[in-house]
């Protein structure tokens, strides 16, 4: 396993690496919202992305890291969803096998598209503790290789491709915003921004009501999530042990929303640019929204983590 | 007014006349829907179109024809949504006044769309006597010009550099598809592939629960359509005096398809393309997967006409 944190060759070697086996992902404006803010808006579409979420990047960049041999028995993860999703379809890929340990209460629609690329699911109770044990049981039984979904250096260099991307294609971002759950898209998205674009604000989105990256990062010590209950599904999970030490070092600021806020800038994102985009997603806008930061004749670069939604469980249609 | 059915200059006049004001629409594929199929499916994107629909190109190529002295007193047009709303913008842009005629029973997001560009909304019951004579009432006490949705060789002309877009990106297209409704799209689609792709078939989707177009096509006279009850809320309308020559000359087919199946393409759309496309842009998808055409081993173009979907009903949650 990489044992330093990624340099730019590292995530340049990511973005060869995966090229051919995830989109490069478009850059979208839309001059309602864009307006609205008195700032330019430009839309990192990981939405768009295989498997529906910027995950795709780092779980091929990991397993096509490993050799044949080391590929042998498969591969495993404990995940919520989008990372099970990613891992699935780049072990499906690499015609090898994929051991999804997921919680009871995952939404069916990522089960079933666990499923849809060969995912062998197997179920526990929505427990970190079951998740670990569950996991290491069936590395035990199987010989596979478990791909954690934040907590590893290759997996942070795949994501940090998102925002290199976006630099490759735009000049002059004041601003770059992701959302944070466990950090993996957030620590790459620091590293390509301080490597390529240093001059330009890192700043995380969090909701409210799973505020843990928020509370670690100012009070300056690992503070671990506890029972979250957020819409956000995907930014459930706490910081790692190696996400957080980059967010604490290169990550400017961190700003948090409500949930009606997520809740109107993820509508305010389907109702104006037309994509489908999941509640986490919507994270950094809503933060924008409720004017945590100023975006006023400001450049700012946001990623749309994914855009995997059940469709028959829409939050602003909950009530 | 223009008095002869578009030629392929009046189509190319079109184009540059609008090109400032509308975008040039992506052409997506998807891989899930695509080998699904056994075909190579290219979605052109409308619903990305400003004011959500391809019903801009018409409007604006209608509004930017007037002189300034015939838009002096504004424009007018009754509309159950989106020509309205794509009305109502070009008006704007020419810094003159559009008048609506609405059916009371619109959708509320159609409304506040409408009212968001600017337009007067006058509304009528929901029948065409009622909106005749509602939108005559306006004409002469405003001395606005009429911009009817359809039924006007201009708005033919601005729809039908849809298809020119489609066939100035992609080659050797087998199948054009485009939903039917008052006829405009299609007829701008048949006479667009007729200059530009005279190999090309041209397939028209058409709900069976407003299959107007379908019954007239095949029995070769002009049925109208009478209190139709499809989800498909943009192709209520009956065909026109000037689109159903263009169309029973040049269209090579039009079929139909159920309102269940009009849901599945939508929802397979929306979850596995992750874009927003209102119930009458899933018609034509709806054909295919119903089993009217057969898509095998064949490219085929298909004309997604709009995004406006009210997202407080959508068509899977109303059981």
């Amino acid at each position: 396993m990489q044992a330093q944190v990624p340099n730019i060759d590292d995530i340049i070697a990511a973005s060869h690496r995966i090229e051919a086996v995830v989109h490069k992902t478009p850059l979208l404006t839309c001059q309602t919202i864009s307006q609205r803010l008195n700032a330019e808006i430009f839309f990192k579409c990981e939405n768009f992305q295989k498997a529906g979420a910027f995950k795709s990047r780092g779980a091929c960049n990991t397993v096509f890291s490993l050799s044949e041999e080391q590929i042998t028995h498969g591969v495993a993860t404990h995940s919520s969803g989008n990372h099970a999703q990613a891992l699935a379809r780049a072990a499906k890929l690499r015609k090898t096998s994929a051991y999804i340990v997921m919680p009871e209460n995952a939404p069916q629609v990522k089960i079933n598209a666990v499923k849809g690329y060969g995912g062998q699911i197997t179920f526990c109770k929505p427990t970190l503790e079951a998740r670990e044990a569950t996991i290491n049981k069936i590395i035990v039984q199987t010989g596979a290789i478990e791909v954690h979904p934040y907590n590893d250096y290759r997996i942070i260099a795949g994501q940090a491709t998102a925002a290199m991307e976006i630099f490759n294609e735009v000049e002059d971002i004041d601003i770059i915003m992701a959302p944070v759950g466990g950090g993996g898209l957030l620590s790459g998205t620091a590293l390509s921004t301080k490597y390529l674009s240093p001059k330009t604000r890192i700043i995380a989105g969090e909701p409210d009501l799973a505020n843990d990256a928020f509370r670690s990062f100012y009070e300056g010590k690992f503070i671990p999530s506890v029972n979250p209950k957020t819409i956000a599904d995907g930014l459930l999970t706490s910081l790692g042990t190696l996400t957080y030490p980059i967010i604490k070092k290169h990550v400017d600021e961190i700003v948090t929303v409500s949930e009606e806020g997520i809740i109107e800038a993820m509508r305010l994102i389907w109702e104006r640019m037309k994509i489908i985009v999941e509640p986490s997603s919507a994270v950094p806008l809503g933060c924008i929204l409720e004017g945590k930061i100023n975006p006023e004749k400001k450049r700012i670069a946001i990623i749309l983590s994914g855009g995997n939604v059940d469709l028959d469980h829409l939050p602003w249609l909950k009530k």
